[in-house]
């Protein structure tokens, strides 16, 4: 993962919870992800394919899940409905567009959110990506965004 | 989803796992998925981006990820260790790539491979996209592959 990607991606997560949810996102620094398991209990996964290729994972807790449903939808959701789900992905989506956007990369394309739930589920990657997490709290609790991005030329030598 | 996207998918999946394991696939009936429970221990997911928009998951047992790593690369596995993860990517991704070219869609692309792991994980998408089940068996076990691809149009109208 190169370290351009690591900015847009933090300035794209912390305006659209700022922007949607009113929510302000202290970040953390970011770190090389080793371990596979998710630290949260539901990921919102978007791939993107183009000169750069891979996804970007949106990984919050069930708290913020449900809060920023709470919000958005004006309810109060007692467990990861549809509504739950629907906002993850949502919220991915917005994220990975609003990344796109600043990466400033032609034809570059974003797929539709999948959402990931499962209290120990883990998310892996082909091991030529090095993802990065770059962690962030709120008052709601943890989020924590995934970057596993490469350049397609990158992907392709290693296969 | 639409039918015409489900041929192209089993001719891939059955194609590969003939091809690349050796491995011959018998198929079952296709079902609309109404569960966001995976039916097994190993995803691997790809996104599809332009006209038709989505992803595509290879969801295989413990057994099928193990056997087809020894089959690949001639080593016996104990454990979902990282040579299995990179074989169900590869996999999902060969499949993925396989239902593109016969799809006939202009300027179609695929991303990079995401593999779930987990006992009880769940893969869920948009509450606009259907997904359907096509599932398979073979002598090592269970194989499922989803298909959870719209339309660009669609996915636009309904956000």
């Amino acid at each position: 993962v190169k370290a351009e990607y690591i900015n847009p991606l933090i300035r794209a997560t912390t305006s659209v919870f700022e922007t949607m949810l009113g929510c302000t996102l202290t970040r953390h620094d970011p770190y090389l992800i080793t371990s596979h398991e998710q630290e949260h209990e539901v990921s919102g996964v978007i791939g993107f394919s183009g000169a750069i290729i891979g996804c970007v994972v949106l990984n919050i807790s069930r708290e913020v899940a449900i809060e920023a449903t709470r919000t958005l939808l004006q309810e109060t959701p007692t467990e990861l409905n549809a509504d739950v789900i629907d906002t993850v992905g949502e919220l991915a989506n917005m994220v990975a567009g609003a990344a796109k956007s600043t990466l400033d990369v032609p034809d570059l394309k974003i797929s539709l959110p999948t959402i990931v739930t499962g209290d120990h589920h883990g998310i892996q990657y082909p091991s030529n990506v090095k993802p990065i997490g770059i962690p962030f709290t709120c008052e709601w609790g943890e989020v924590l965004v995934k970057c596993a991005l490469i350049e397609e030329a990158a992907a392709v030598a290693a296969s």
